[in-house]
């Protein structure tokens, strides 16, 4: 009985996506509205349903089903199979000891970070790190095996299903040789151009908290479906029909909330989207994490980092502060300026868009250096700060400011980083594409209209959930296979050109 | 094994009691965050954790875990034991299908009483009223055959463990001989003196809950481990180091707030001092819902509404809403008249506290009846209206203002009510006993110190757990069996006295 068993399946899917669910707005409220004092409580509370998960998604019952399951070719339901196959493998490549003795050493290495990277020390968190590095390589190790993939790959394919190195290699290849120009491109066009007004003040947070709401709801969010809230880190979270973004205030800069909105209403957006025909199912969650970050990006970098969006931002952001309207550092221009200054740097969360991709691409080379054995962990210090002295022409100065900043390694997310530029790339080849099939939507945005863009993106997009190969979703919406054209002309446009 | 067999229990309940932690955030989220698109979804999330932590109790192991764990004779390992057979025999008395019907019969009178209660529409709901009161009786007679207690015993058992009728019936038969007596007294003490002076004004939301806030700290709420927050109906919940209460503000009478909060702050100093190293077992948890509330009224009715309390607030409430010191409808003494005015109504829960055990004696006696079967549901309306008017003189103009005002019987919470009144008589037994004990409480609490108080109620109440049964902690902690003596004094003295 293949069609009882693939069932059967949906059922026991279903199951795992409530508790999914419930693990989502249990992570939302961790970091938005927790007591100090809860915390050992909700770690328990949250391992003992992530182990249920497991649990439920490793069953024997489970193994049978997906083995006698059946759905008719071309079918949701046949794309649903592969994806239960996909997580299946995923979830039972690992024997639990391993995943117990990672946990437990990501744990350890957090912990030690926060210290190592507020003083600079590397050479103290060099134990706990090999610790996670080499649980990781036998992770890549156990799950290549099960996937026939390599170890890296195996990685990649935890965050972004079916992207591979020979999918990122090429493309990364261009950047490394185009960017280091481009950088300087961009930044002798800007020095031909006055400096943007500083934007001087002190910004009352109810306001910009008013402001962000503003903007979520132009862009189309379903505030019935969703909360904006405050977090140290801004995050997309919760859970289907509960979609929940988080930003940060700071009082003498609304722009930087105003961007971090857009970017995570991006992330919700795609989220709000998914078809609720899947509900619960594998197919109708998001397709990985590059197709997420392209939504975000899309958002913040293409449309809101962009003149008709400030053309539509402008009076608004004025009207909120009670600014007057022949205020020049409050014109769209200036505003335009402001969020599309380039200032190589060395932090890459605070990285503008231009110099961003070095950040990526030095990782890159380093994690897949690292996890195939090609690199020694006690020489990353110097390897990092070689690859930014490459990329940016910057010299690190400590530690904290180079591969100690991000949370990932110690964290044990390895091959997550290439999602971050693969995203950006998407984002513009999308943007292209819904520009050309409607014509009317940069107007429309001028107006803030966000409808026509939106309405381009949910069919092609956020209602394919992962019925499709992140590949496979873009060549359908776009016409064309995958490319970095449409980003590098981008880039060109926005901060070399004649303008 | 008998010591592995009880160990491995401890295990397994510790994994419920996760689980329930993560249901009891899910629930305050329900009610104070989620959007309401999310409705369908969560309600899917917390059905699929329910049904996991029944399973979990109801698994083959735990009764043979249970058929062989032993634990030494007057060790805390023995109360959680016998609290665990508790459990389980409750979880398993009812057969699963008997659960669904039951769940399914009051979900839908739930939402039907809704429209009912609006309308006045008795007929309309008995249908489905009929369909919970016969699944609830199917229940009782299940749990009843189980642990060998008649049906509404065992309907007790569920919200109060070990209270059964024979301690209610004589209790609330002194109640019902002495209460009209004791109303009209008190409405006579209350027309000889001056009516209190209103409040009236427009106090900002915010400073009601500043004043939320410093009132449960002074009370000794932590809050490191809860959060108060707002929601349409106020209650106590959360989680195990994660105790959050809620509130709803008018802006025309902060009085109401007040109350709640000091009301749901004793609930939450209780779930505060259970002791953490019985966390997550059953013979941890508070041990019911008398001596819950008894913790809740003691603050809200015994220590708030008395006149050293006021002495203290009246100050601070000044202060908080910018009052001059000597405006008269701002004294101790008026705030005092006002909090504890007597005036019979119909909904009990704006009841004061001398009428309200009448609304609890109508309710005990109709669902008795209901559940023995002495009584039709068809005549539940003019049963309940006969009732109201034998004890408070008042003719009940619509089952609005009567029968159909609670939640309780259409949810299938029978059973509950007789907690409410035994908890206040608990309360008033517990205060007697600690200004006893510590004369220096009643000052203590004029200054707004209730460190001696809460000193007195940590070890005596809040550290037992569910060790003993209510009657045994009432009797260690106060050197006396379980008595309304006090419960009458203070009713008399308060609301009849010469003052």
């Amino acid at each position: 009985m293949p069609q009882q068993a693939y069932t059967d399946l949906e059922t026991h899917f279903a199951r795992i996506g409530r508790i999914r669910n419930a693990l989502g707005i249990l992570g939302w409220d961790k970091d938005v509205m927790m007591p100090s004092g809860a915390a050992d409580g909700r770690a328990e509370s949250i391992a003992t349903l992530s182990v249920l998960c497991h649990e439920l998604m490793t069953s024997p019952v489970m193994g049978d089903l997906l083995a006698r399951a059946e759905a008719p070719a071309g079918s949701w339901q046949e794309a649903n199979l592969r994806e239960m196959q996909r997580a299946y493998i995923h979830a039972t490549a690992v024997p639990s000891d391993l995943v117990e003795a990672s946990s437990r050493a990501t744990s350890r290495c957090e912990m030690a970070w926060r210290t190592a990277r507020r003083d600079s020390d590397f050479a103290s968190l060099l134990p706990l790190l090999t610790e996670v590095l080499e649980r990781t390589r036998d992770i890549a190790a156990a799950k290549g095996a099960a996937l026939g993939l390599s170890a890296y790959d195996a990685l990649l394919d935890q965050f972004d299903p079916g992207t591979r190195r020979t999918d990122i290699d090429p493309v990364f290849a261009e950047l490394r040789r185009d960017l280091p120009g481009l950088i300087d491109a961009a930044l002798a066009h800007q020095d031909r151009r006055p400096a943007p007004l500083p934007l001087a003040g002190s910004f009352p947070v109810a306001r910009q908290e008013g402001l962000g709401r503003t903007m979520m709801t132009a862009l189309g969010f379903d505030m019935s479906r969703g909360r904006l809230d405050v977090s140290i880190h801004p995050f997309c979270g919760g859970a289907e029909d509960d979609v929940r973004i988080t930003t940060r205030y700071e009082q003498g800069d609304f722009l930087n909330a105003v961007m971090g909105v857009v970017h995570e209403t991006g992330h919700a957006l795609y989220e709000q989207g998914l078809p609720p025909e899947w509900r619960a199912q594998p197919v109708g969650q998001a397709r990985g994490m590059s197709l997420h970050e392209s939504q975000s990006l899309l958002m913040e970098m293409q449309v809101a980092r962009s003149r008709p969006f400030m053309n539509w931002a402008a009076p608004l952001l004025r009207r909120t502060f009670d600014v007057a309207d022949d205020d020049p550092a409050w014109s769209a221009e200036n505003f335009y300026r402001t969020v599309t200054r380039v200032r190589p740097g060395f932090i890459r969360v605070d990285a503008d868009e231009v110099t961003y991709p070095a950040h990526v691409l030095v990782r890159y080379d380093l994690e897949t250096a690292l996890i195939d054995g090609r690199l020694a962990l006690r020489d990353l210090p110097d390897a990092f700060n070689a690859g930014i002295k490459a990329l940016l022409g910057l010299t690190v100065p400590s530690d904290r400011l180079g591969c100690l900043q991000d949370i990932h390694w110690p964290s044990g997310s390895w091959g997550y980083f290439p999602t971050y530029t693969m995203g950006a790339i998407q984002a513009a080849q999308l943007r292209a594409a819904a520009f050309r099939d409607d014509p009317a939507i940069p107007d429309a945005i001028g107006r803030g209209d966000f409808a026509p863009l939106l309405a381009w993106l949910r069919p092609r997009i956020h209602a394919q959930g992962s019925r499709l190969s992140t590949p496979d979703i873009i060549r359908a919406a776009t016409g064309a296979p995958p490319s970095t054209d449409a980003y590098r002309a981008h880039l060109r446009d926005r901060y070399c050109g004649p303008e």
